[in-house]
Formats: C-alpha cells, sequence, structure tokens
C-alpha cells in the first residue's frame, strides 16, 4: 500500500472544489462511473440521504458527481427538505450537463433547520467555475464541508496498480454505525457497483463503524465510493485498499474528535465471537469515563474492566488479559485475571503519549476486533456546550 | 406521602452510624428484618455483590444489618476479595452478635485494588461504638460512603401508617440497571422477602434504572431493602412509598450527577410500547449532545430527535411532537412532525433554568416512561480526569 499526494483528484477523472460563507459551505465533485453508499441507521434520517439512495436505485449505481454542503444538515424539514435536496442535485447536474438522478449529495450542520438555497446556489456557482483535477482542489472540497472538524482529512493510495483515495468530514456525533460524518471515496478500479458495494460495505464494517467520538448516532452518516473504471483492477486489491484508506480516515477523525487532546485504539483478541469482539472494543472506547481517564492521562484500568463487563459480550473476569502500549513501552496491568502490581508508574507513562493502545485479551475464543476512539476534554464540552442551534 | 425528617433512623428498629478517614469511610447500619436486594448487571461484579447474595439466599432473605466502605470498589480482586468482603460481614456480625450470614456487604471506590482491611476493622470499631437510632446518625452513615457526591442523599416517607426511608451514595458511573450507587432503604412493613423483592424490583426499574450519569455502568451498584416488620402495612402502599422515595433519591443523584450544573427530566408518551418509551427516554437523557446542550443552555432540539433516531425505539418523525417545560414556560418545539416556528427565544428561557422538562410525544401508541439525566460539564471532566486510580 504506497501513499500518494493529492487527495481524490489523484483518482483518474475526479475533478473538484469548494466555496465557503461564513458556516456554510459547498464542495462539488465531478467523477462519472459505477457508485456505492453506506448511509446512517439513525430513523430520523436526513432528506438528502432519501433523495440520494432515490437516486443510486433508479441508476443502478451510477454517479457523475456529489455535491455537499455544510452549515445545515437538512434534517427533520419534511417534504420541504426533499424539494431542497432535489434542488441540490438540479444545481450540479446542470453544470455537468448529466441528469438529476446522477447526482449524489450530502449535508452537514444543525438538525431541524431548513436550507439556505439561495446561498447555496451561489456558492455552487462559485465551485462549479473552478471544478478542476488538481491537489489543492482535493482539499478545498475537504476544506468547504467542515464543520467543528480542525484540519482537512483526505488520503490517496496505490496498490497494485489500483488508486483509492477520500476525503472525510466529521468530528462529533460519532458513533455506532456511521455518524456525521461525510465522506467521499474515489477509485479507479473498472468493476461494477455490487462488487463496489460490497467492499465498501466490508471497509465501513471496520473503521467508521468502530469509531467513536461521543457516542451520538448522526442523521446524515454518509459514505460514498464511485470507480472511474480508468484501470483494470482485482475486487480483492479494491478491497484491501478500500480498508486501508477508511481505517486511516478513522483515525484521522478520531485524532481530530471535538476537542479531543489525544486518541486510543482498543484490540480485543480472544472473543468468543466477532460480535463480542466488536461489543468489547467498542465498549471501551465510549466508556465517558476510560475517555477522561485518557487524557488525565490516568492508567485507572478498573474502568476499562468495568466497561468490558457491561459490554454486553460474554467476558469472565478470571479470564482476562490487559495491558497498554505506547510511548515505545508495553506494559501488561492484568494477566488471566490477576492484577499485576508493580507496574502503574510504566502505564501512566504510556496514558501520557498521545497515542495509546489498548490491549485485551478476553481469554474465551479467537475473535478479535479493533476499535478508534478519542479522549473526553474540558474542549469537547466547550465545543458542544456553545455550538450555536 | 408525607415527607418526615430523620433520614433512616425515621423506620423504628433503625439504627446507623459512620466513620470516615480520608477517601476512606465506613457507614454501619443495624435492622434486623425481611430483606431483597437488586444488584449491578454487569458481568464484571464485585466481590461484596456475590457474598451478599449468597447470604441473602442462605438466609431466605433475612438481615440483621449492613457494612458499607467507601474507597475502594473491592471489584475485579479475585478470592481475595471475597475473603475481605466475608471478613466485613464478620466484623459487623460480632459487634451485633449475630451470624455472618445475617449482614450484607457493599464497597464503593477504585476497581482493581485490594481493600485496606486494618483500616475498614478501625472505622468499623469506631462506628459501631456510635450505632443509634438518631437523625444525625443516618447523614452519618450517608456521608461515610460518600465518593465524589457532594451532598448526602437521604430521604423518608410515611404513607398510609408506613414508613419507608433511605439513604443512597453515587455520583457518576451511573447507567443502565443500577450504576455505582449504593442505596439503603428501610421500611417498617411487616411483609415477607418475596413481596419486598417484588416492590423493589418495580421501584427500581422506574427510578435508578432510569437514570444516567454518564453512561457507565457499575460493578459494584446495590439497592437493599429490609424491612424491619414493626407495622402492619398493605403492599400497595409500600410498593407507592417505595416508588416516591426511589424516584426522589434518582432525582438526588441527577442533581449531583458528577460535576453537573443541572439536571433534567425527558418524559415520553405516545410510544408503542414500555421498552420503547424506557429506550427512547434514556437515549435521550445518556445523549453527551444533549446533556452538553443543556450545560450551555441551547435549545439546538435537533438533537434530542437524533437521539431518538437512533434510540432502537419505534420512531416516525412526521409523528414527533416535541416540547420543553421549565422555568414557569411549556413551548412546543416540534408539532407531529412539523417545526414551529418562533418559539427558540422561549426555550432558550427554559433552557437556563436549572430544571428542564424534556417532553415528547411518540404518536405511535399508549405507553410511555420518564428518565433522569444532568448535564455534562467542565467540571465533570475535571472529576474524572484527575480522580485518582
Amino acid at each position: 500500500m504506497k501513499r500518494i499526494d493529492g487527495g481524490i483528484c489523484s483518482v483518474a477523472g475526479v475533478r473538484a472544489a469548494g466555496a465557503r460563507a461564513g458556516k456554510y459551505g459547498v464542495a462539488l465533485i465531478a467523477a462519472s462511473g459505477a457508485a456505492a453508499a453506506v448511509f446512517t441507521t439513525n430513523k430520523v434520517r436526513a432528506a438528502p440521504l432519501d433523495v440520494t439512495g432515490e437516486h443510486l436505485q433508479a441508476t443502478a449505481g451510477h454517479l457523475e458527481g456529489i455535491i455537499a454542503n455544510s452549515g445545515c444538515a437538512n434534517a427533520f424539514t419534511g417534504q420541504r427538505g426533499h424539494d431542497d435536496a432535489r434542488m441540490m442535485a438540479r444545481l450540479l447536474a446542470g453544470f455537468l450537463g448529466v441528469e438529476e438522478k446522477q447526482i449524489a449529495m450530502a449535508s452537514t450542520g444543525v438538525i431541524g433547520r431548513y436550507l439556505d438555497m439561495d446561498l447555496i446556489a451561489r456558492l455552487s456557482e462559485e465551485a462549479g467555475s473552478r471544478l478542476r483535477s488538481a491537489p489543492d482542489a482535493s482539499a478545498e472540497a475537504a476544506r468547504a464541508i467542515m464543520t467543528t472538524d480542525t484540519r482537512i482529512k483526505e488520503i490517496a493510495v496505490e496498490h497494485n496498480g489500483l488508486h483509492v483515495a477520500g476525503i472525510v468530514k466529521g468530528a462529533g456525533m460519532i458513533e455506532p454505525n456511521v455518524a456525521t460524518m461525510l465522506c467521499f471515496l474515489f477509485t479507479d478500479a473498472d468493476l461494477p457497483a455490487h462488487a463496489l458495494q460490497d467492499c465498501l460495505k466490508d471497509a465501513v464494517k471496520e473503521s467508521f463503524n468502530m469509531l467513536t467520538v461521543d457516542g451520538d448516532m448522526s442523521t446524515n452518516d454518509t459514505v460514498l465510493l464511485t470507480a472511474t473504471g480508468r484501470a483494470k483492477g482485482k475486487v480483492e486489491d479494491l478491497r484491501a485498499a478500500l480498508l486501508f484508506v477508511c481505517v486511516e480516515l478513522a483515525r484521522m477523525m478520531a485524532k481530530d474528535g471535538e476537542g479531543a487532546s489525544k486518541c486510543f485504539e482498543t484490540v480485543v483478541t480472544g472473543a468468543m465471537n466477532e460480535k463480542d469482539a466488536r461489543l468489547a472494543a467498542k465498549a471501551v472506547a465510549k466508556s465517558s469515563l476510560v475517555k477522561t481517564a485518557v487524557y488525565g492521562a490516568d492508567p485507572n484500568w478498573g474502568r476499562i474492566v468495568c466497561a468490558l463487563g457491561y459490554s454486553g459480550a460474554e467476558v469472565d473476569p478470571d479470564s482476562i488479559t490487559l495491558g497498554l502500549e505506547g510511548s515505545g513501552l508495553d506494559v501488561t496491568l492484568v494477566q488471566k485475571g490477576k492484577i499485576v502490581e508493580g507496574v502503574l508508574d510504566s502505564a501512566q507513562r504510556i496514558m501520557k503519549g498521545d497515542a495509546i493502545i489498548i490491549r485485551i485479551d478476553l481469554g474465551l475464543g479467537t475473535a478479535g476486533a479493533r476499535s478508534f476512539g478519542c479522549d473526553l476534554t474540558h474542549e469537547y464540552v466547550n465545543i458542544n456546550a456553545n455550538y450555536t442551534t
């Protein structure tokens, strides 16, 4: 897996642009090809998700472009929200000279407000005139859809002749089954929509769905994959590259979690089955007490054990082995249920680092999983107590 | 339901005392009678819960007294933890001249540490010499088991000739199915253990199990009810009084939640069934984004709708009615899925108050539930980032 520069514009056939005005931003991406999508499972689902879903169904998974805005989620907006979402599609379809149903759309921002369509039209016009295939165009599109994100998040890789790249937006409301994150992925692989959907589903499962910032699941999460078909390649190579890209984007999101000062990963092994491994890894990443302990560099591992106990996974306290890795150190705190004495100083040194791995062997089977989390800080409270309605 | 003074010592036959030394505290309560218990459902369960469970089984639900300590949870401590828990029971049994199996015990504090039994013996000795039936004795016992609590929490009521009273400890790790809360309830009702268990289970379900501070479920939660049998009374009167007492204690805990500056209640109606009502009410109470919005007095009701959407309950966005009550105001923000315009100023005035009711009608059925929560504040992060291991 070779990292390359250029963001999504490193994939042949992808053009991008973005424009901002205050809290509002609009990103346009033109890329023609087979497409796949994964959406939030929240029952309150924003209008653009419904409309994008309809479009993908109508075209059997083919897209010509994506239009996305920040500033307003267009969620819980009823019929008017649907009309506005369709209008967004028409804006980009007009620029590209394609059909409305060949456009996907996405929104992020405050829930329960109507879109400012005049502003979106103006920003789309501005961005549309700049659509181009250039490294700074990828960054510009990524920047246009940032909300509480503090930095743009993009990646591109080359793997056995295939290219896969993505931009992602998301820093809060990040939890099970994708959360206000908008992620736009591109590849030059010449593969049909159903193969893309299969690879995308698996990649999301091991990456974004194992990411927790605050346990809140958004109404707007959207992951879109478009394949421009310019390169011949194997499904397995796409699968591997896509997983790599999604995991790296998930890590970037954990690092840029709202108010986060550091991130941590929880690696679970020895679970009875995959479901248990995922439950255990997620419960630790999600625990407010673990997250504040990471912030305070406090090796209070009892909180980790406690989270395992209520995770829903099968656990036996006497079988648990627990350790920490980071800052060049690796300590075992609990060995098959027995407290290891004299290691708290080393544990604290690891906890003071900014990249911590919590290692858990449940000792019951052979299944494993990895979750991505970040600390819970004063700044998280600042951001979310003062986020204006 | 008449509130009375005196805490648990207002119930005939209850004596109490407490002693503290630094982070450690020991509470002793002597009360002879039929007993019932509810424990955490965390699979990592502290030693005192196992031993207390054994004791209640051995006596078919009869207790002579309770010994509880703060400072160390005696959780994840293996065989030594069980031995220590039994030693605690022996300490109080010795004072009271009763059998070890007639004693319940409870612990709260750091997980994964062994008890300082010398200190517990010394504090028990000190408290044991002061065991008495006096209003300040109830407060003394309540104070002895405080950890991050900022005030003692006790209540006593008289209802149709029956008395019910309780003390509770708990401010963090408070979540589903009881959390490090220790709650000791007493009544003079002359009722058998199975009737007590039934009333207790129901009361806990509607009170402590609907309380959320941080979403972490403790290894040590314990609710014990002892009936001294000095008064004749009906099961239904006990049920009503017990529910009242438990709900009031839950409210006190929400108000004293770690770092909380204000509390809120979520009242759900119109759910398809009781399970859905409870899921919906709990999801709102638990959402970090709702909790920070309450802290910031931000009427960002989209976060409430969002939490309903991922709660697991059946919801239809077009059927939701949503309002806020407090500070003498009552506003409807959403009426059957339609955004009500022009009410955000009133909503903000309510959010600035320190007691907020979030009113949700799902519009799908007739079931309802109420949850108890508190805001997520800078002080929560302070407390938990700096809580020493």
